[in-house]
């Protein structure tokens, strides 16, 4: 080793010790005769001092390295006349007796502290730089924290961890393939995994009994904010279990990795159906770090001469606590906030429950005060809490006043990042109807669509309304959601063939089309599947949740930003003719 | 769960117990009154028992199941009365009182034993069934376990795990890559990575001092024995280090994992230079569980009227201990073996070193006695030895003698799968002539290419060669052998700029295309780059040679094919002309 210790670890126990150190120039300064210099490596900052009585020339040397050379230095640890109690090798410094310049740096094109000037696309670009940040590295450090505890849970538990293909076979499910062109079998293609949902299945037709990885998924979408075209799942699959058995070994998993990586102790997680979660909150991803529950009016508002919340198929709303000194600027934001367009409510109205017991409205014209202490009661209101109702069409009025809630939720300081709310919703539909979501292919708008995927098995009390009430079959399947955020999401699966095929049909599959993408998988559950059932948790977004942050950028060491480029090593890129050539592709 | 218990764990001490086992039926047997089905799932076989006397009805269902039906039962277990010694539950068996069958199945292709019935192509048709074998599954629990005792050691080692990305960007350096047109930067390509090279010397520009990672890797070439187009590398980079302690760090890493996955204390890996590795044993990569060095006869053959030897540039032979009773037929064989194309040898000359002090030799037309006792003494002969002598040109001699020398390690027994010896072949040469192999595309041909990759450093003492005797440099790079299989490799890297862009410029790349390629690790380097190197280590090579098998594929969950094919799910296929046309390319 070029070095003897990192610079993380000498202490006032290291007194007198002959030391060698290497790491880049972080900071340096003079201080009449002395130099000092910051040394910087993964492991920490180890003061460097210089003095032109102990040596001149070195000195002289030292003050001519600029931030972010590479030093190689040999010194004696020596006790610091003042100390840093806020950096833990702080007591010490080094009395530097040899000095050798590794390499040289020029300027960095941002400043490598924790606050940086460096906007996202530059630092996006530096990212090598970046990386020598110690938030982003902290990061990171969480990252592989993460995953080693993750295995050591499951290894535990039994699974094995098992390697499947990157290079799979296109299916037009879901959303839309990565595809790689193959020059042994010209004008076919291999596709990039969006999940390992059938091989894992196949593990456990095979009868691996428990399966999981930690694995790169691929999904060439139209990215949204803070979506990336590849990223990590811990994927996993078990046989011979029931929902139970899977909600219970994953919620174990999660209080393991909050005790273990972040010592805190989770409580068993709550429960909610899919038609609760809707009902309550809005969202199949409640944040339930707070209360603040919708509360339905159609029973109390209507039938007054307020013709918008007379004719709205739904009047509902939510309790702020505490807000009814909210002033009228502040409540003309939050109307403006749910009129914009991607939240879409036409209006709001509000009603501040005055700490005199009195209440106001922004609908007074049509409601006494009688009718107001009515709505009040029910929402169990307070005096000094604010009512803000959503009217109009039920999905739509939901969905706004879920954003609204959480705005709510940021404004009242309700979404601590270092508070965890975990949760487990359950019972979702199997199937959605599909309108024609411009992500998908053309031949998949206009239909029923599996939910979660065409492999998650129905109730079993719901399979006979399999074809005759699509929309209203329940299936196995389950969500993890932790402060708002899904963090994973599963399912038992199907493992009867006539089931699997049943189901096929109903996606609008032909048989023929259904044998061709999905006959390996009917075909292999001839030879007799055991039941199973598994979970995929996000695992880019579960380090972002640790790290109490709203990006996963950070979390990814070499991310690519929303048109799907690498910035720094500027991919994609265009590739040869010879190359394409080869491929029996061209490009049109 | 389904079941109390697994198929492998009840004994004894569970007598009386109700237990519930789930799995498939491995083999039932009829004995007069009495059915017994082997229950099995991934943990062991249990034996059921079922007795007309005891339940009529539930016998004779028990009867109608075939092989790998699943079944869930109830029962107690009891003391067999016929006990199995080799089985580990064969002292118990279940006296079944609750019987369901969970799912049907046909009848395999083929026996899911461990000697199994099924070629190569209808294993891998139906994988799935495949990995019931117990032989497969086992070689996959290896893999597993391999997997999480490299990690628990560079863990400690402080190696952090980052993941790379794996849509990266195409170079024309090395082999083929796979490419994945980019949909939302029309025209452009990704490629997935043949390693994470650059990556991962960023990380260390980036300060991460240590990285790992267990990492899928593609490369598009045509597929020779025993390689696939996607593979496992245990790739890793260290910062502030020299060869040396890179070399300790990973002869660590191989003797912790025989130590901890097969019992086995190995000692301190000899060294061994690539010339001395190529003068002896004729390859780079020796297997060294057997001794029978290459002994080079040019002073001691020639001057005699045999031209064949008077002639070439090399006569070289191997010492085959006891072989000397070898008859006409064997050593016919043997020269048949060195005559066949892929060898290319002329002819192969012996000599017997007879158990009564004489020596007759395939040429004692030319040789008299006392020449060829010369020849035994060159070799250090006893009598009951053979030699084996072969003559040409020197580098397809010493390749022709390196297969002679395996095969006759083979033929004496001397490469047993449990025995292990390991080496570092050490001071490759950086560089190597490059006529024109096919599978590098045209413009790569007649030219010096890196023999490891361009980012190795040249011996600082061979430096000054660089430019007027390529060839004569050698490089700051390290191979790890291991029974004559090359398990890894890694180098020391450049980190000097100037000295990467000399590299480019001797590898035949213009300013622009050095640029263009590789612009990010060379501006990189402008940041203050550490010294650095690292390893890649084949993982699923790793896991045959630690299974004492020849072939990696069984230790792969889904391999594909020699063409590169997966024959289960039956890719790579068709796409769809929506596909093609969002993409932008098109067949040609």
């Amino acid at each position: 080793m070029l070095r003897t210790h990192t610079c993380g670890e000498l202490r006032l126990t290291d007194l007198n010790k002959q030391v060698t150190l290497c790491g880049w120039v972080h900071k340096s300064r003079e201080l009449g005769g002395m130099t000092f210099i910051d040394l910087r490596d993964r492991f920490g900052i180890t003061q460097l001092a210089f003095n032109l009585d102990w040596d001149k020339n070195m000195c002289e040397l030292a003050r001519k390295v600029s931030r972010e050379y590479v030093l190689q230095i040999t010194g004696t640890v020596i006790e610091r006349q003042s100390k840093n109690k806020n950096n833990p090798t702080g007591e010490i410094e080094i009395k530097v007796t040899g000095f050798k310049i590794l390499n040289e740096a020029i300027i960095p094109p941002f400043t490598l502290e924790d606050e940086t000037d460096g906007g996202d696309e530059l630092r996006m670009k530096y990212r090598y730089l970046d990386l020598r940040r110690s938030v982003v590295r902290k990061n990171l450090e969480l990252r592989h924290r993460l995953a080693i505890e993750t295995r050591n849970y499951l290894d535990k538990k039994q699974f094995l961890e098992v390697e499947t293909p990157v290079l799979i076979k296109s299916t037009p499910e879901g959303a839309r393939d990565f595809v790689v062109p193959s020059r042994m079998n010209q004008g076919q293609f291999y596709a990039l995994p969006q999940s390992p949902q059938t091989f894992k299945q196949l593990l456990m037709v095979g009868g691996f009994d428990r399966y999981y990885q930690i694995v790169k998924c691929f999904r060439d979408e139209d990215l949204r904010a803070d979506r990336q075209p590849e990223f990590t799942q811990i994927d996993c699959e078990m046989s011979f279990v029931e929902q139970e058995d899977i909600l219970n070994t994953f919620e174990g998993l999660m209080k393991y990795l909050f005790k273990s990586v972040k010592g805190i102790d989770v409580p068993d997680f709550p429960r909610m159906s899919y038609a609760n979660a809707m009902k309550y909150y809005g969202n199949d991803k409640p944040d339930t770090r707070f209360e603040m529950k919708f509360v339905e009016l159609n029973d109390v508002v209507k039938g007054k001469d307020f013709k918008v919340f007379n004719d709205a198929p739904l009047v509902v709303g939510i309790c702020a606590k505490g807000a009814a000194e909210y002033t009228r600027k502040q409540l003309d934001e939050l109307t403006e906030f749910v009129k914009r367009p991607q939240i879409g409510a036409t209006g709001l109205v509000y009603a501040r429950y005055n700490n005199d017991g009195t209440i106001k409205s922004s609908v007074d014209k049509f409601y006494t005060e009688e009718d107001l202490k009515k709505w009040a009661a029910a929402f169990d209101a307070k005096p000094g809490d604010l009512l803000l109702i959503l009217a109009g069409d039920e999905e739509k009025t939901r969905k706004a006043l879920s954003e609204l809630r959480l705005e709510m939720g940021n404004r009242l300081g309700l979404r601590d990042k270092n508070t965890f709310s975990c949760l487990w919703v359950l019972d979702f539909p199997l199937l959605e109807w599909n309108e024609g979501d411009p992500n998908l292919p053309e031949s998949m708008r206009g239909r029923w669509v599996a939910k979660h995927h065409p492999f998650t098995s129905p109730k079993p009390e719901d399979i006979e309304k399999l074809k005759s009430s699509p929309g209203e079959v329940r299936a196995n399947a389950y969500d993890m959601v932790i402060n708002g955020v899904e963090i994973g999401g599963g399912s038992i699966r199907i493992y009867n063939k006539n089931l699997q095929a049943t189901m096929f049909e109903v996606l609008g599959f032909s048989k023929e089309e259904a044998q061709k993408q999905f006959g390996f998988l009917m075909n292999a559950f001839e030879f007799g599947a055991p039941p199973h059932g598994g979970i995929a948790l996000g695992f880019d977004r579960l380090c972002s949740l640790f790290g109490g942050a709203d990006s996963i950028r950070d979390f990814i060491a070499f991310p690519k930003n929303n048109s799907g480029r690498d910035m720094m090593i500027d991919s994609p890129s265009e590739i040869s003719e010879e190359q394409l050539k080869e491929l029996g592709v061209k490009l049109s």
